[in-house]
């Protein structure tokens, strides 16, 4: 697929050159971090397609997991409706948190019910169908 | 429930007294928007579960939903591991984007295969039923 490089015009970036990009596992839609990128960090993820970011602390081009082997494969790229954010799908091998977690979002203010979705999905579709026989 | 108030001492917001949360809908998933918060929208948001937020347009709170009607009742609340980003999990009501989309993340540029879950968690857990006979 030819890479539309227009995103670039379409991106709102902030007085340091930088989007949010909000990074989610493809397969769980668990919100697995939030990274900053720039100009090159998107054109490069779009052309590897893989997780590739800006890293403030070290003002670099910070291309996830090539240290650490958890690289990101990202199949999906959007932004938001006025373009000051990126939202990423990607396939996390292991882990996307360097703590070890699996999502950086580990810590706990208020916890959200636990998900039964594949169960409830399920008994409102047999329901949906009991109904329409 | 009572509300920790200590949050505030983890979150590390940037030089304009904010911090980017993510939202996402608790039911599907979904990543619906990217607000920001400074301290006021946190403890109006801890204390009120409702979506709260600092508009940096308008320099003000804002309490979403509070002229369209699309609020979002909060049921988890989360930061990450360096205290830089805040998740939220909603029960949307309406939509949570201005345009009249679910979701301001409705522009892609790499369009992520369609999921089939539902579907493919429920065969997974058949054939490990099956398995373990």
């Amino acid at each position: 697929m030819a890479i539309d490089r227009n995103i670039l015009e379409r991106i709102t970036f902030d007085d340091q050159g930088l989007v949010p990009a909000i990074v989610q596992d493809v397969k769980t839609k668990e919100v697995l971090m939030l990274a900053y990128m720039n100009n090159e960090a998107i054109m490069t993820t779009l052309e590897t397609k893989r997780g590739v970011y800006y890293s403030r602390s070290r003002q670099e081009l910070w291309v996830k997991g090539s240290t650490s082997g958890n690289t990101q494969h990202v199949v999906g790229l959007s932004y938001d409706c006025d373009g000051d954010t990126i939202l990423l799908q990607v396939e996390q091998t292991g882990v996307a948190c360097h703590t070890g977690e699996k999502s950086c979002f580990f810590t706990n203010v208020i916890q959200a019910p636990k998900k039964q979705d594949v169960i409830n999905e399920l008994y409102a579709l047999i329901r949906e169908r009991k109904e329409s026989m």
